[in-house]
């Protein structure tokens, strides 16, 4: 046991660390029984996404662990809000590499328990297992929702808005700007940009307020033109998007007033955690509206065309050549 | 991309591979969407169980896929039973060394096909990944259950009966017989035994029988001495138990004949799978009952007693040495 010596035993591990996460929800019987039980509204249905997040894959070994609990837990958060849910809790799954130490674990349970406060979420249950691979991290998010309520991809009509929250292409540009300048000067010159990287915002209260009102939503993870075409091709529609419409940070913006080839990260890239979603024209105040109230900026970037596929008109009005067509993780 | 030409794409392997296990349940929304939904009945709360299992660890990579899938499945099943829950559907993380096959993954996916079938339940949704490391499977298990009758480790009171489900210890002779034959031997010799090892029965008709009769319950699968312990130790009592009144199958019982040694890994030994509960003394005729209802056997092995700890008395009515005190998977 002496190479492990570092490493605490299961006990240690789930009664010093994960237990807290998990003592103010009795259905969770303080991680001591079989299963976790939750009460869903009357009235709701559970939302459930699940997610696993690899090192090395996913996100650098050299990542601060509490960057990674809180990445691993915001993009399945990110998609309760693009089904328009309310998450209530999480069970995690942990395969853990034989060298971790207690302080990488402290760190990580640190990063939880900061957005559990955030998110007002608690730990459910889970498991904890050792492997002779990567670390591993799987995450199972809960919501609710009213029945039959669910925002889907599929929703998207002729005629609809193409609405885009906070701004595009930030996580894909300091992703790009690593390999032309390496990750410490990035972050030393972009550290906004790093951060949209390193840590999703989902927009957990823009999301429950799409209800009966989105006609379609997606989280943007693999990219807006990738994500968009997902919504298309649910909805059997085509979408006709305004480069120039496009929100990009200020930052962004300035990045790309010397490097134009740059928008192809902005459109191509993915990693944004941005909700797209489509409204009837006649619900554009209201989509305002519910901006104002969730504290997000939205902006109206296109119209669904009947015509299937994704075309992004340029700032000269011609079509724009998309090279990447979205994240491929797997 | 040569090493990996056996290798399914993404899109296939969900579309051939796991759509069809989704499709029976709208709220799965074929696997194409951010979140899956599933209506909890009227009066009834949600039961979550994650389990993970890493090659390796918790099975022989060369053990048959559809006997893994299976195996993933049964032992979260096993916790959602032991909770007194009827499963209702599960989701499924994925993390595929990039020279796992598609003839691997039919196989896997046909196990799983098969005990929908059997347990009556449904894909919801899930995640697949890439990984540098050991094939590693997470499964979410959800169930429901009466508001507030959950079954918990933490109700046995003095004076209890405790029963088990069928036979206990055949997993762990199994595993010994492998040190001890070889495991193509202990296979020919052995089939029961080795079936109870690779193939956990969980006993999803009882569990949801124990709601309102049980005091505590839990599933085997640290050994019956480190489960009962785990009661104990929640509960705030002690046990008693009988050596003689432990139920062993007549192949174990053959074995034990000659081999007196091998009660340590009966009683020790875990992935039995049965469930291990205590009831008040007054209702042992209704545990009869619901034990001809479910059709599964159930022995009376022992009572709850106050003194902490737990105590086996042996054929000549003396403590019992413990040797070992469970797995430890971790």
């Amino acid at each position: 046991m002496s190479d492990r010596k570092n490493r605490p035993s299961e006990f240690d591990l789930i009664e010093k660390l994960f237990v807290p996460l998990a003592k103010s929800h009795a259905g969770a019987a303080a991680l001591k029984d079989d299963c976790a039980t939750l009460i869903v509204s009357s009235g709701y249905e559970a939302l459930y996404s699940m997610d696993t997040l690899v090192a090395g894959v996913h996100f650098f070994e050299t990542d601060p662990a509490d960057l990674i609990a809180k990445k691993l837990l915001r993009v399945s958060l990110s998609d309760l809000a693009a089904s328009g849910g309310v998450a209530k809790g999480y069970l995690l799954a942990l395969s853990l590499p034989v060298d971790i130490s207690y302080e990488w674990l402290q760190l990580f349970v640190g990063g939880l328990s900061e957005d559990q406060s955030k998110y007002n979420i608690v730990l459910l249950g889970g498991d904890t297992t050792t492997t002779a691979g990567p670390l591993t991290l799987s995450l199972t998010a809960i919501g609710e929702i009213p029945i039959g309520a669910v925002v889907r991809r599929s929703g998207a009509t002729t005629g609809d808005d193409i609405y885009v929250t906070g701004t595009i292409g930030d996580a894909a540009l300091a992703l790009r700007l690593f390999d032309e300048l390496g990750r410490e000067e990035t972050q030393t010159n972009y550290p906004a940009l790093c951060d949209r990287f390193v840590l999703p915002r989902p927009r957990t209260r823009l999301g429950p307020l799409l209800v009966g009102l989105a006609s379609a939503c997606i989280d943007i993870s693999d990219g807006l033109h990738a994500d968009l075409g997902h919504i298309c091709g649910a909805s059997g529609v085509g979408a006709s998007v305004l480069q120039a419409e496009i929100p990009v940070s200020s930052v962004a913006a300035d990045i790309l007033r010397d490097r134009n080839h740059f928008w192809q990260a902005i459109i191509g890239g993915g990693d944004d955690y941005e909700l797209l979603f489509t409204v009837a024209p006649e619900n554009s105040e209201k989509v305002q509206r519910i901006g104002r109230e969730a504290g997000v900026s939205i902006t109206r970037i296109g119209s669904i065309v009947p015509e299937s596929g994704v075309s992004i008109l340029d700032f000269n009005g011609k079509p724009l050549a998309i090279e990447n067509v979205g994240w491929q993780h797997f």
